[in-house]
């Protein structure tokens, strides 16, 4: 008899878990369960498409409906899995029409991802608090600035916050960004490079204020303000981005283990506490590879890492997570901002006694027309002198040069073999001495 | 006394070199001996001044005369070194006035670079074969086009001959590259990557002739022509890009010894086998990292950071030259190229057993516009399966990620922990799989 592989999810996580298992095992019976009528699109392209540099939703679907009879998956949309009976392997589903249906096992994978989180907030119940997770969401947002929306009110001043609050400015409103911490971007930058890229943003216009908590919705049944640190704010549209939280009801009422990070805690097959059950993506913790503790990392490289991990394992294979060091990177307007590893704040709360060297730099030889500026901030564990961390933030190729750290992270490289290193040098593509290389010097003076 | 620290040569190697020095030691007298007018600018970017991207020649001054009075450097330009007596401790100078003097020095280094070499060709000794070594070359050729030449000849498909190649095309002569190698880019390129870039080359309107040596130049004083692979090709410019050959006839006249390549060898201290005397940048030879054998490096990365390394250990300090992966890049017309470590080919040479992966991929998220073409080529060593190599060809973050490759050489990654590495992703800057990593799974499928 074929194997049976059931995932609960069919985005980023599901369908590389899918991937996976279906070339483990040619002959699985393979089936994805998704309560969304859309499934296996890129969740982190909505922004462009709002911002209007995707032309459409429809483009973000990355698996079209012939990858799923290519790879010979069973796919069930607006599905909901009501429960997982864990002795009988079984789990209970509940389709559009209401009917129910038992859907036996051999080994079941959680990717139940994460759901948009408002605070307790005054008024949180009202009307027209719009978040952007999914496909709906996005063209929700889409008619509200058809309908002629001129100004919006962005909470939560992460990566999706900032994202979003420009992709409504490009489409023409006046935009403000509101964020309880008192700086942007707290998860992913220090409060000194963060600094840099909360004037970009007010220099192209985005209005932001920091260190104020959104205190109530106001309005009748549709909200039509804010009040936000004492003070009265309204605008046409509000996007809610206060964060994520991982979906794991299910896996809760199934009795599988949450870790401190209270998301699903697996081992590094990705397997939960029960057997054949596994958990991948948002709604997963991840070890942390510098503190090897746990932590949440809900990335989409993370998700597609871990599910080709638990696909492989799930299909009868063997594979392994390595780990995770949160390295993210976005584009907002013309800069790039990219982080791998802990920050300074957060290398000092895990309780490393920390180094860091900050250079300001070019992203060409400083006589080539269109050098961009680009800073780097490194983060070194003092004792060691490894590696633990990078923030950059530059107009080219930042991505690349938070891989190279992530790599260097990986390999446990210190400060020293850094600023020694062999790096690739012409004059439309950098500076002879690299930046990553001139901020591992800036640390070197420190440690001397 | 003040320590007497006297560097021949002031381009890269030397003057990094100088200000290594005087950061070492802050009373030092710093003597630097050039025999060029113009000292302290960029080789590397005077292709690019050529093709018109950059405004003049004089905009590669990179080290003006106010950096020579602000760090304390004595400069002596248009003035010959005729010779060095190590055991006097002294070099002989003659300046163009013909005035000779004896300069001694505690620490000498030997920064005398590398010249464009022609191979014995008949006919080379006429009039009208350029180079492009120097700023009164690129002037030279500058003039040649403004007096009216239409068309070129570039002998020799390396990195140099391209950049020419490609901004004589850009001035907008018909350019013809002449290669006796089967294949373009025969230092930095496997032959099935290098034939991605030629028909890139070709298609962008530069004829290219692989597998013609040049026979004979043509013409009475002046060459008119060359005859290659038993052809006649005429031209109103010919450029000679053959290659480069280390400059060590001083050196070897002091009785300083040469290594297997026929360039200075040294320690890890840049020290020769004469105390006290240090060689830097292109003539001198490397230990490269992966083979551990002495290889030549001529690139402007390496001169600095050896040059840095001498200027150190020759100030009393003390300082270690780690070696290199020969990591180079290039954007020839839109696309940017770049090696590190070893090409299949060359590690074949040097006897390792290897396996390869190469992978198509884009450079940004398949739905997102915009998206460029990459494609990567890593080498690793069979049985420790370590990355020991990668050529990458796309259009842009091209750089960081021969960087990254770097890195992941110098700290012995293996192709396994490569494909499981921890990278960032947004959908304007990369795919959610990294193409690295896509490379590396490709390694270990030919692995299993």
């Amino acid at each position: 008899m074929p194997r049976r592989i059931v995932i609960i999810g069919a985005h980023a996580a599901g369908m590389d878990t899918a991937s996976a298992a279906r070339k483990t095992d040619r002959t699985a019976e393979i089936t994805l369960i998704a309560d969304e009528k859309y499934v296996g699109y890129s969740r982190c392209g909505l922004p462009f498409v709002l911002g209007g540099q995707i032309p459409s939703f429809q483009s973000l679907i990355v698996f079209p409906p012939a990858f799923f009879q290519m790879m010979k998956l069973d796919l069930k949309t607006e599905t909901k899995v009501t429960s997982i009976n864990t002795a009988n392997k079984t789990v209970e589903t509940t389709d559009k029409a209401g009917k129910t249906e038992n859907i036996p096992y051999d080994s079941l994978i959680i990717a139940t991802g994460a759901s948009p989180f408002t605070p307790p907030i005054k008024g949180k119940e009202k009307q027209g608090i719009h978040s952007l997770r999914t496909l709906e969401d996005g063209e929700k947002i889409d008619k509200a600035i058809k309908k002629g929306a001129k100004t919006a009110i962005v909470m939560g001043a992460g990566l999706i916050g900032l994202e979003t609050a420009i992709a409504l400015h490009e489409r023409g409103l006046k935009v403000t960004v509101v964020e309880l911490l008192p700086q942007i971007l707290p998860a992913m930058l220090d409060a000194d490079m963060a600094k840099m890229v909360q004037e970009m943003l007010q220099q192209k216009g985005i209005g932001i204020l920091t260190g104020k908590g959104v205190e109530e919705f106001l309005g009748a049944e549709k909200v039509i303000g804010i009040v936000a640190g004492g003070e009265h704010f309204n605008a046409d549209l509000f996007i809610s981005a206060f964060g994520v939280k991982a979906n794991t009801q299910l896996a809760v009422n199934a009795g599988i283990t949450l870790g401190e990070t209270k998301c699903i805690k697996t081992n590094a097959k990705m397997e939960t506490n029960v057997k054949d059950v596994y958990a991948v993506g948002d709604c997963t913790e991840s070890i942390h590879i510098v503190t090897q503790k746990p932590t949440v990392a809900q990335f989409g490289t993370v998700a597609v890492r871990q599910g080709k991990v638990a696909g492989i394992n799930a299909a009868g294979g063997y594979a392994l997570f390595t780990g995770v060091l949160g390295s993210a990177v976005s584009r907002l307007f013309d800069t790039d901002v990219g982080v791998t590893g802990l920050t300074e704040f957060f290398a000092q709360k895990a309780g490393i006694e920390t180094v860091t060297g900050t250079i300001a730099s070019k992203t060409k030889a400083d006589y080539y027309p269109g050098a961009l500026p680009i800073k780097v901030k490194l983060v070194v564990e003092k004792e060691s002198q490894r590696i633990i961390g990078a923030q950059i933030i530059g107009g080219e190729e930042v991505t690349q040069r938070i891989n190279a750290i992530s790599f260097a992270i990986q390999k446990q490289m210190t400060v020293r073999e850094l600023a020694k290193a062999d790096t690739a040098y012409a004059p439309p593509l950098c500076e002879t001495w690299e930046p990553l290389v001139l901020a591992a010097e800036m640390v070197l003076m420190k440690l001397r």
